[in-house]
């Protein structure tokens, strides 16, 4: 009897269910013999002995490809060093009790390595087991992989939302707002942020700045930029990542709190560009923060970030049933007109706690704005809708019964 | 020759063209000798001598029905006392020129009393001018009508939003953020925020506090009660009001800058409340602005939003045809289950500056929720969706070919 463990893991996406449908439906249509368990937060679940059963699960699965966020829970949990030996024992343990051989870990940066310290030390203590991690990441900043299932929703949330917020402050510029300024995530990459460019066509200019951590502020370029915007098109348009830094190259925004893997928690570089704007050119502003709104957005997912985010979950059964193990399905571009994609197989190696920022090329001179090339790469991940279904005006997102194994 | 002016004002809404389109459909249909004048920028546009002339147009004005915000600009401005008689004079001298004898104003509080004061003038001048205004805003606050289009849609945009964030922060909070602050529009009315209480049903609580305008916050229950959250469902979402009050009564996040209506500029209430929490309970948190992504939002449009924006606007052109002046069509409810409603008629003198704030019926004993018959009236307001045209993954939003008049 071999058995499959399936968790999330790190900041959740809209689509990252879609995913867990990609494994857990493969699984069930290439060897019904196979249980899946799937961790309650993570790993976490794995270590504290909370693992559902999915089939003590009444409800259809298939409710997982409409729901955004993580249905079993997520979890920011570094695993020790492989030295803890102890540590991976047990786990090991907790595992076998289940006879679970397959390893499915849906995350991002953190979370192959996390995937990649399970398969090495069950290499090392000689434990049957294919640990597959499935790529999930609204930062698109996985190496290896073209893009990440998870992006092209946030991206095309992000081009609607400065899109729309745009034909706004156009309409009241003329006697109120003069500057709108949208930050968005993105802490060392600037993919969301660079996104917004979608918005803006060879007839119509929505968005006027993008702000991108790859690329230090320059104050008075900023500065002047808005004030020609504001001349030149009665208004000006600021998405921000989040991640933006000075130019001493310390973060614009920062607090003082940290997470579990030592990162700062970001937030609040919206007000601080609106005061600054304010306090130098006196133009009256609105900002906003989308924050979690824009990687929950499942009512305006892209169509093919889902279908993508349900092929990795696939390839990752095909994967583990061939017996690889530290090793997660990339996405390959194949072309782009039309926009063909195909799925390979990347080594976690080249993967885990890497960060794949923006290149040169795809941020136009200024440092303000996005080359034809990088939207030439964006603008096939933002295509189709599909819409979740509604239940008294708002979207169903109708959850799992889910129930702890014994 | 009897000519018409049409113009939007104030902070504009995801559905106010679809009344436009309502106006300049119905002026056609019933008269095809009658041009339509829209002003650039409101009132302004008149005072500026900047006037579309709509029968320049090429393109089909149906596009209106698919984009948000104000087609021809809108403005936040305050015509003069009715004492200023050449104002007036030189007002009803522009629109003479056109031969305007109909005037819609669509628009909200403060657009009602420039549409009455055109209206008052007009009579005291013996100029021959239906002023007709048609109700438009996202606050819900206009006295007299049910409801008022632009709300039903921030309030689905609202419900499912916080669902979606409600979602993806019940992932993540056992071993990450524990509290999201959503901050959303409402100066002094509660009707955004309320709508965020959409998202909960018998079933599951999404939202967990809502903070109202209407009720002055009480910073040891609201904590206990984020305690209680947290203790209870792991998590607490927050919907907040950018109006809530301090208990003594005064803003809790004020800044300096005044619009020319002398409304103070707000924005930041969520940082703020994010900080006490952090500073009180040491939960991680995480918070959001949605500022005019909420308003803008067209792509997630009521439907029953849509057709009352658009009812109103027709209805408007019957009162100018039959000589009526200093009125407003209004939405009647006609009943609850099943949601029927009609359009009457109010008189501005009802609705010009006045507010309508939440009833207290509709806010729960705590302070912190909104009663069923609250739920009961908000309902209705959100339901159906109505997807505008996408082109390249994100909303066409086509824009009129637009000329001045001569």
């Amino acid at each position: 009897m071999k058995n499959a463990f399936y968790a999330q893991s790190g900041g959740v996406t809209s689509v990252i269910n879609m995913s867990a449908y990609g494994v857990i439906s493969e699984l069930s249509r290439l060897d019904k013999s196979i249980n899946v368990y799937a961790g309650q937060n993570g790993i976490v679940g794995l270590l504290e002995n909370n693992l559902y059963d999915l089939s003590k699960t009444k409800k259809d699965l298939s409710l997982l490809k409409d729901s955004p966020a993580g249905m079993f829970g997520s979890c920011r949990y570094k695993l020790p060093e492989l030295t803890e030996k102890e540590f991976y024992e047990d786990l090991f343990k907790r595992l076998d009790q289940k006879s679970i051989r397959y390893f499915f870990y849906n995350g991002g940066n953190d979370s192959a390595d996390t995937c990649l310290k399970v398969a090495e030390a069950a290499k090392d203590q000689g434990y049957e087991l294919s640990a597959i991690a499935v790529p999930k990441t609204i930062d698109n900043d996985l190496a290896v992989t073209d893009n990440c299932p998870g992006f092209g929703s946030v991206a095309k949330y992000i081009a609607t939302s400065s899109k729309e917020a745009s034909l706004d402050i156009r309409s009241m510029c003329k006697t109120s707002t003069k500057v709108f300024i949208l930050e968005v995530m993105g802490r060392h990459a600037g993919w969301i942020a660079a996104s917004a460019e979608l918005a803006n066509s060879s007839e119509d200019t929505f968005v006027h700045k993008i702000l991108l951590p790859e690329v230090q502020l320059d104050k008075d370029a900023f500065l002047d930029g808005i004030q020609n915007d504001v001349k030149n098109y009665g208004y000006s348009v600021v998405v921000a990542s989040e991640g933006l830094k000075n130019n001493d190259g310390n973060l614009y925004a920062a607090s003082d709190s940290k997470d579990s893997f030592g990162h700062t928690q970001l937030g609040g570089l919206a007000p601080k560009l609106a005061q600054l704007i304010n306090n130098e050119l006196k133009l009256k502003y609105h900002w906003s923060v989308s924050d979690y709104l824009q990687r929950s957005a499942r009512h305006l997912a892209s169509k093919t970030d889902l279908e993508q985010a349900f092929a990795v979950g696939v390839h990752a059964v095909k994967l583990a049933l061939s017996g690889e193990t530290g090793v997660m399905p990339i996405i390959k571009r194949v072309s782009n007109n039309p926009y063909k994609w195909e799925i390979g197989t990347g080594d976690l190696k080249d993967i885990a706690n890497l960060e794949k920022t923006l290149p040169k090329e795809y941020i136009s001179e200024c440092g303000f704005r996005i080359t034809s090339e990088g939207k030439q790469y964006l603008s096939p991940l933002i295509q189709g809708e599909n819409y979740p279904e509604f239940l008294n005006g708002v979207p169903k997102y109708e959850q799992l019964d889910l129930f702890l194994s014994d």
